[in-house]
């Protein structure tokens, strides 16, 4: 059988050798430790409490009765608190058709409304009002970022700017989809920050190959370099889209991942100007870590219009969602969840405070322990501000012969460890 | 903008410019029924008890306690049923990481276990047995349907056997993939049987055109024909499969709608011979009617070898589905429950039984009256063995000049039913 040469040659590292490996090894009864994905879950990260008890009684919302018999029958001990209780019997009026029924393709519309008014309140004063009509729900942010390639690429000579090292999701959709992928290389020494002249001398570059560069790709906080971006690098991307009529594509899944520095949205950066910007957010990472759930969110910001029709490229994306006719019910409430916890002053909202605070001090202890500990490695030196949940280290002390591939390799055989080698995730020359 | 041009030109009838409209009116207060789609629970048609049960407990594990407690308290009137609680805890500890983790690519190890038992005890004694390792879960079976054609897709000369009229994922993915739907015509005044020599005409047609067909998609029982296959067409499909040495892609999401009527699925007629054979099921039909959980999964097997490669077509799947990282949690729970439903013997197990009886008659019922109603109109027909959740009626006196879409708006306009053009679906030319 002929496949697709594309598909064929498509590569995925966080699921390449070095996990199949650990697979066979876990499979004989070893011990793995897997830091191959952002999976906090899988770490014994705790899910949110309110979150779980809410998705929880809409699967079943008889359970809203027992939990009130419950609570009457021990005085409150131990029941679901009331204040969760209503908020299902509100939220089972709005989705009307309970969690069985395939939503409208781009999901729930009251969903779409707390997702636009998370945005505003994130953004602050000034910012430019967030669309709910603009937001697609979907699968992950995975979905957002495959729907997203496969509309652009036109053809085997349209080009897409990823920063190196990328999250190689948009390096196997490009490969995927037949497209070019245009690498532009963040200043790893100078922490990751990004110069404008570095994605002149890509995009010129790329133009006398023949590619039109279509869009680009920004990660922030970096998947899988870890760093927060500073706002001098994004403001320079944003300028640059705009230059050169580039549609903007920002991953900013991590957004909760900062560990004090500030985050500084794209759509902030973006402000008032017509740059087509899409960006993506999953429950997957922050504080929420429900990757299981496929969960996350699309925002379109000033969609270009479509050659040669009167439709834009918002149109183009609903058109595509409805083939798959609706993103997973759990996950749009998963979505909701993030994006509107509980409120202040009610009964679960200093617990939903207590929980978020502790995972993301428990992340920025773990992100701060690894990175001192590489630190304290001869030969190895890390970058950037840390964010995400993810460090990328540069080693300088490989053995003649070898490569990265080889020292994560001996790493699992030796301790367990899965991690990615570096070039999984592309580099700079050299 | 430039985008991609297969993405632009394709169609999908069922969320189209009549459901489009729907949505407006609906906007606008009035009230609309939903025809255009298979979504029983927007229609109320209740979820199984169990199949929620569990899910909600496994969404909140510290429920589990609580029914305990509620049934001590009250002597087990109106908690969940031990059997269910005692399921849950099983379930937790093969799930490992909970419902908020990834999972493998290709889903949980003991749910395509499960699957694999029920498509053996399905197919009966002396069927090949299923093998979980080549199970895939999935995203709905319209992910499933993506991937296949997404592989075999190879350039534009790549043609995909469908039945005419067929469910439009299989004309807007091939159009999306840039290759050439054939079309093949189930003999509708045959009752919608299948004649050998139509497909060995069709494929003939096609490479005098210069397309290389290279499988061929079969829609048992019928999406929107509503009509289940006699066991003479199947058999005639599995012999043309081998012939020409297509993929065969059984779409069987209607498998529990045959309503009297046998099921026999393609496994089975395919037996020991050694053609590719990818098969697909959902949570979304049947009688458990969860759409919005997104469940489904894709059986292969004799997967062909790759060309070039010592790879065959599920290596390539596993590769393609890991890009994506894994289903939803939630519907690989459901397509477990699905396939797994409370055992004879145990508590829950009688009301399962009563539940799924009263949604199936009940289907059969809703079909029946449907199809006479239809057959009582001037100038309508209907043809074929009443199975899946659909009608195909043939309008025999259009006014001139008008056509089917004409007919169906103007039926939204004046009663609010929401349905498809059979041209929506591809018919037979004239």
């Amino acid at each position: 059988m002929i496949i697709n040469a594309d598909i064929l040659e498509m590569e995925y590292a966080v699921r390449g050798p070095i996990p199949q490996r650990a697979a066979v090894l876990r499979g004989e009864g070893r011990a793995i430790i897997p830091c191959n994905l952002g999976n906090p879950q899988a770490f014994g990260q705790r899910p949110l409490t309110h979150a779980r008890q809410v998705l929880s009684l809409l699967e079943d919302p008889s359970g809203i009765a027992r939990e009130r018999r419950l609570a009457e029958l021990e005085d409150g001990a131990g029941a679901v608190p009331g204040d969760i209780l209503d908020r299902c019997e509100s939220l089972l009026a709005q989705i009307e058709t309970g969690m069985g029924a395939y939503t409208d393709s781009s999901g729930q519309r009251f969903i779409k409304e707390a997702i636009a008014r998370f945005i505003d309140a994130r953004d602050g004063d000034g910012a430019v009002p967030s669309d709910p009509g603009s937001i697609f729900l979907t699968d992950g942010a995975s979905e957002g970022a495959r729907l997203l390639l496969e509309m652009l690429i036109a053809g085997r000579e349209d080009g897409i700017l990823v920063p190196i090292p990328q999250y190689p999701l948009y390096s196997a959709t490009i490969r995927k989809c037949g497209g070019v992928q245009v690498g532009y290389y963040p200043d790893e020494d100078g922490d990751w920050r990004l110069d404008g002249a570095e994605l002149e001398l890509r995009i010129h570059e790329a133009r006398e190959r023949g590619v039109r560069v279509k869009a680009i790709v920004a990660i922030n906080p970096g998947n899988p370099t870890g760093a927060v971006l500073d706002r001098a690098s994004i403001e320079g991307m944003v300028d640059f889209a705009e230059r050169h009529e580039l549609v903007l594509i920002a991953d900013e899944v991590y957004q909760e991942n900062c560990y004090g520095a500030e985050f500084y949205s794209f759509a902030r950066a973006v402000g008032k100007r017509d740059i087509p910007l899409c960006s993506l957010h999953s429950t997957s990472k922050g504080f929420i870590g429900e990757c299981g759930h496929r969960g996350g969110y699309l925002e379109v910001r000033n969609p270009a219009r479509v050659q040669g029709t009167d439709l834009d490229l918002a149109d183009i994306l609903l058109k595509q969602a409805s083939v798959s006719l609706c993103s997973n019910t759990a996950g749009q409430v998963m979505t909701y969840l993030m994006v509107a916890p509980p409120v202040e002053g009610s009964a679960s909202h200093a617990r939903y405070v207590q929980e978020r605070d502790d995972i993301l001090t428990d992340l920025h202890a773990k992100a701060t322990r690894i990175r001192a500990a590489f630190e304290g490695m001869e030969g190895m030196r890390c970058f950037g501000r840390i964010g995400a949940m993810y460090l990328f280290p540069r080693m300088e002390k490989l053995p003649e012969g070898t490569t990265d591939f080889d020292y994560c390799m001996s790493l699992l055989e030796a301790t367990g460890l899965c991690t990615v080698n570096g070039s999984g995730f592309g580099q700079k020359p050299g």
